[in-house]
C-alpha cells in the first residue's frame, strides 16, 4: 500500500532531529504519532495533526511506518526490542546515525521480525529539515523506499542508493570524513598563520574563496581515480611536493603537525611503491589499496 | 624610483610559472629581461618585448626589479651567490616557492648584498597568471611593495601581509595545507563509498555540492578561535562526536583509516584535557598548543 499524503506516520525519538522530522511530516497533512523516553518533548509540535504515545508500543501500532531517530544504535535496539512483535508488516525507516555494520544488522534483525527496513543518513541539521538544501540518503529494500517516498520527500532530496542497507550509512561517513578533514586542514592553517599575528577570521577571509574554487576539482581527481591512470602531464608530482615544506613550516612555527603528516604519509608510500612520478591523485591507493605492511589496522 | 608602466623587469627562471610571469609583464608593457639555466625557454615569449640574457649577471644589471622564480630555496642560492654584488641597490622579489625559514634566510641574505627582499607566494597556477582569479601574497620591505606594485598587479591579486619576509610563505604553505588536506579527505571518502561499488565520479556528484556549502562555516570556526570561547551552544560535542563511526566504517570497509585517526587523534586530545563538552573548533587547541608530550615535533 502507497503512502499517500494522508497516510500515518509515527516518530520515534523527539531529540532535535526527531522533532524536525515529525514538524515537517505533520506539516505536510500525515497524522503523526510521535514518542519519546522522556515524555513532554511534543509540546512544540502541531496539536491538531500529532498524537504523543504513552508506550513505544502504543506508537508502533498507531502507523504502518515507524521512523526512529535516537541517539545510536544502542539505543535503538533498547526501544525496539520490547516490541518487535509489533513491527511485523510494517516498515522501519531507520535514521538514526549508524555505522553500515550497524545499518546491515538492525536490516537483519527486522527481517527477522517480518519488518521492512530502510536506512537513512541525514546529511542535514534540524532546521534545514523541510528545506531546499535538506538531503537525507537512503538504501535498504527498494520495495519500502518506493511506497514511502511520498512521506520521505516532505524532509528533503531522498536518493536512492540500493538494497544493501549499509551503504546509505557508508555515503553519509564518507561525506562527513572529507568535511571533518577540511575542517581540520582549515584549523591547521588557521594555527600556521596565527603565529605570525594573523587572526582566524582573517585566514577564513581568503581561505573561503581558495577553497571553494578548489573544490570542484574533486571531479578531476575522481575521473583521474577512476580512470586509474595516475600519470596525467601537467599535475605536479607527488616527489616534486611530497609536503615536507608545510610540515617543516609547521613544526618550525610549534604547530602540531599531525593532520598534514598523515597525509605526507598516503604520500610516501606511493613513493615507496615507486609512483613518485604519478599526480596526487595517486594518493588514493594508499587508502583504498593499504598494504598488510601498511597502516589499515 | 616607483617602477612604471614602461619600468624594465627581469625575471630569472622560465619553468612553467616563470614563462607566465614574464610574459604578463611584457604584455603589461614592460621591457622584459629573461634568463634560465637552459637556454631556449623563450621561444614563446613576445620578441619585441623581451631579451633573453645569456648570463644571469646580464640579466640582473638589465632592472632594477629582478623576478626569481626557480625550483626550490637551493637553487635561488645556487643562481644569485655568484652575482650578489650586482644586486646592491636592486629589489629581489622571490617568488619560488620557499619555507617561511628560508624567506626569512634568502631576505637577510639580500639584505647583506644591499639589495631589498620581497616574498612572494602564488596561490595559482600558470594559465592563472594576469587573470581574475590569480592571487600572490607578499611580505618583506613594504618599500619594495610600494614602488613595485604596479609590476606586481601585473600578475593578479597582490596582498600585502607585512614586514617578516616568512609570513606570505607561512599564509602560503597554510592555505595549501588546508587544501590538500581537503583533497585526501574526499580520496578518503571516496575509497570508502567504492566499497559498496560507487564511482569516485558519483561521489564527486554529491561531494561537491555538499563540501561547498560546508567551506563558509570557516568563517564560523574562525568567530569561536578568535574569540576564544568554545562552549557554543547548538554544536555537537566532540565527546559525543569523536569519529569512531567514521574510524570503524573505514576499518571495517578495509581502508586505511590514517587521515581521519589523525583529525580524531587531535579531537581526543582535548577531550583527555577535559573539553568534551566543547565543539569541534576546540581541536584547533590540540595544533595551535600541542603539549610536550603531544605529537609535536
Ligand atoms: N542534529 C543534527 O544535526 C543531526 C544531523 C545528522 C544526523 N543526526 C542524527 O540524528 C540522531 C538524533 O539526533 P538529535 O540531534 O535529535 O539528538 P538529540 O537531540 O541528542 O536527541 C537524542 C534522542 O535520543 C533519545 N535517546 C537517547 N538514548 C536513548 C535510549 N537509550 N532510549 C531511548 N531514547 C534514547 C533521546 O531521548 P531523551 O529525550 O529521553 O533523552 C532523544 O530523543 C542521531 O543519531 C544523530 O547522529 C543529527
Ligand atoms: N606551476 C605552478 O602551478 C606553481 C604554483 C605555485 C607556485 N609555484 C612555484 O613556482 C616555482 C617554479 O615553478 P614552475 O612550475 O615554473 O617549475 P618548473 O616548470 O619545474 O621550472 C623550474 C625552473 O627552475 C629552474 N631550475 C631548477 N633547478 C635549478 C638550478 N639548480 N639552477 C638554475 N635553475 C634551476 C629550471 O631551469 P631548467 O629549465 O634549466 O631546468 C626551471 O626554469 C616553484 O618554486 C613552484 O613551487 C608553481
Amino acid at each position: 500500500m502507497t503512502s499517500t499524503s494522508h497516510s500515518p506516520v509515527t516518530v520515534l525519538g523527539l531529540g532535535d532531529m526527531g522533532r524536525a522530522l515529525a514538524t515537517a511530516v505533520a506539516a505536510a497533512g500525515h497524522p503523526t504519532t510521535v514518542w519519546n523516553r522522556t515524555p513532554g518533548r511534543a509540546d512544540d509540535l502541531d496539536p491538531d495533526r500529532t498524537t504523543e504515545a504513552t508506550s513505544v508500543r502504543d506508537a508502533v501500532a498507531a502507523s504502518p511506518l515507524v521512523v526512529v531517530c535516537l541517539l545510536d544504535a544502542d539505543s535503538v535496539r533498547e526501544v525496539l526490542d520490547p516490541v518487535a512483535d509489533a513491527l511485523a508488516g510494517r516498515t522501519l525507516v531507520n535514521v538514526t546515525t549508524t555505522t553500515p555494520e550497524q545499518s546491515r544488522a538492525l536490516a537483519a534483525w527486522a527481517d527477522g521480525h517480518a519488518a521492512a527496513y530502510l536506512d537513512g543518513g541525514i546529511m542535514a541539521t534540524p532546521p534545514m529539515i523541510g528545506g531546499e538544501g535538506a538531503q537525507i540518503l537512503y538504501s535498504g529494500s527498494t520495495a519500502a523506499y518506493e511506497e514511502h517516498r511520498v512521506v520521505l520527500e516532505t524532509w528533503g532530496q531522498s536518493p536512492y542508493l540500493g538494497e544493501d542497507p549499509g551503504v546509505a550509512s557508508l555515503y553519509d561517513l564518507a561525506l562527513l570524513a572529507g568535511m571533518y578533514t577540511m575542517f581540520a586542514g582549515f584549523l591547521h592553517g588557521a594555527a600556521m598563520v596565527a603565529t605570525a599575528g594573523i587572526s582566524a577570521r582573517a585566514f577564513a577571509e581568503s581561505a573561503v574563496p581558495f577553497v571553494s574554487a578548489m573544490v570542484p576539482s574533486f571531479r578531476e581527481y575522481a575521473a583521474v581515480v577512476d580512470g586509474g591512470d595516475y600519470g596525467v602531464a601537467g599535475q605536479q608530482s607527488l616527489e616534486f611536493s611530497d609536503l615536507s615544506d608545510m610540515v617543516q613550516a609547521s613544526v618550525e612555527a610549534g604547530v602540531a603537525p599531525d593532520v598534514v603528516v598523515a597525509v605526507q604519509g598516503l604520500i610516501r608510500r606511493q613513493i615507496d611503491r615507486g609512483h613518485g612520478k604519478d599526480g596526487f591523485a595517486r594518493l588514493y591507493e594508499s587508502i583504498a589499496r593499504p598494504t598488510t605492511t601498511g597502516a589499515a589496522r
